[in-house]
């Protein structure tokens, strides 16, 4: 079963992200991650199964016009089995409809023929612009990503792990030297390709909550695209956002979930407005300090 | 939608795996990688999603009698969309009836809520007895699965990547000091558990093919159960998992994947045949060396 783009990008690979950040003037990315005991009371008496895809569908929509591309974690669709597959599939296709490059957070990182049906997967079969990839397995692992997006001409491809937002990720990434996410971005430097339009091809994934790691990336990456996580809710300002700039303010597309998917927790309207609302915000902020592609 | 195990394996952590391999005076895992180009021809007129289980499912049987466990990788499952992933979830159920413990080979690794939600996809929804885990996101990558693992009680647990068997693992984990690996083993040291009946409830994914790296990851943690990968088709012979033994030629399950699945290519007779008389020639070869659970 190939689930096929309902409309494609032209041009360079990541141009897809990059041409839909001009086009919205934003860097917002809106991620969905649907957690089980986090579902809005109206969808209370549904199957656990619909209230994930109907709170996907709705909260996308509603931050669709503030975003410039959709962030999708497929471990919440995975929990719920092959239907969760099937709605995760769902949303990649809904997100196009809507004209919104996806980036299948799927954080996969594994070798050879492995790896080729893991970029399958998710740029093919169900038809995600973007995949975030993990780089502990090396080149091999991360290579596929690439190639699938450079065959697909659909202007996508993958981000790779480099300094993520977590703590522990801090903690592992630096008991070696180098450390681990400068490790990571001489594999991306090495791997990624420039394209037409400025971005090389292959994008990094850095926390808005280590900024010190983060400008050591940038530096070894200085015409990458970074992929932000930890802004919002996870306790990144958007000042945090400002050191993993490149040279013209740009280079960045910052994720906020569960700042956008929950919003309505604390606002205590619809879970739609709330989101609209909330992705509002977060691209007018980011937009304040001058952050544009 | 939750697949429960058809039957449950007492006592402790990894248990089920330990238990599995003295039953049958076996330390052979094997892999199911079923990549779309090597489907035997008696396939040849089904949908690609109806030859991958027949042949999984086929495959599987004829190796059970000569395998401690099954490793199926998921890849080649989510590459045919969501009927692949249900075909995923119905190879991991023939397995629990063949009483073949279940290594999900996901490499998942990523944190917190997700990290949560990818541990209860794999080891509850699916049902898998184990998974493997990418630790380059750190301890909270690992945590979940090793919880999941064990409030389950069903004898299962997490085999986390220390030194894969593939070049560019080697090039990447080397590029920093300490190495990668060790890095992973001290990572692993600290998470697992001791439980009775002996390895520790964290295990570490070792490659045949690097044995002075999996010597060192063997120093670290003399007490773990190790998956090796790169056995067989990958180039490593039964000499080379023998520097991975710990102090009484335990402690490593060896996994063969493309050795047994693909058997037949060789033979030329039919694939069932062909993947037991692999499976069995596998086993006896790890016997010789002395190897055992």
């Amino acid at each position: 079963m190939v689930f096929r783009a309902a409309f494609s990008f032209p041009g360079g690979i990541l141009k897809a992200l990059v041409d839909s950040a001009r086009r919205k003037k934003s860097v917002l990315v809106a991620g969905l991650d649907p957690a089980p005991d986090r579902l809005p009371e109206e969808f209370g008496g549904m199957a656990e199964i619909e209230a994930v895809r109907s709170f996907c569908l709705g909260a996308m929509e509603a931050a669709a016009p503030f975003a410039a591309a959709v962030k999708i974690q497929s471990a919440y669709f995975e929990r719920l089995g092959p239907e969760g597959v099937s709605v995760y599939a769902e949303v990649i296709r809904a997100a196009e409809e809507l004209e919104l490059p996806t980036i299948a957070d799927v954080k996969r990182g594994d070798i050879g023929g492995t790896a080729e049906a893991y970029a399958e997967a998710h740029l093919r079969t169900f038809g995600a612009t973007c995949a975030t990839v993990n780089p502990y397995m090396g080149a091999e692992a991360v290579e596929p990503f690439l190639e699938e997006a450079r065959s697909l001409g659909r202007g996508g491809g993958a981000f790779v792990l480099a300094a993520t937002s977590n703590p522990s990720s801090a903690a592992f990434g630096e008991s070696v030297s180098p450390p681990l996410h400068e490790a990571a971005a001489r594999l991306i430097a090495e791997l990624g390709e420039r394209t037409e339009g400025g971005y090389t091809d292959a994008g990094a994934v850095v926390g808005a909550t280590r900024p010190e790691a983060g400008a050591a990336v940038r530096e070894i990456l200085p015409e990458a695209l970074f992929l932000v996580p930890g802004y919002g809710a996870q306790g990144g300002g958007a000042s945090s956002v400002r050191p993993l700039f490149d040279g013209w303010d740009g280079g960045v597309l910052v994720n906020s979930s569960r700042g956008i998917l929950y919003a309505y927790e604390k606002s205590g309207g619809g879970y739609r407005a709330a989101a609209a609302k909330a992705a509002k915000n977060a691209r007018d902020e980011l937009r304040s300090i001058g952050a544009r592609l």
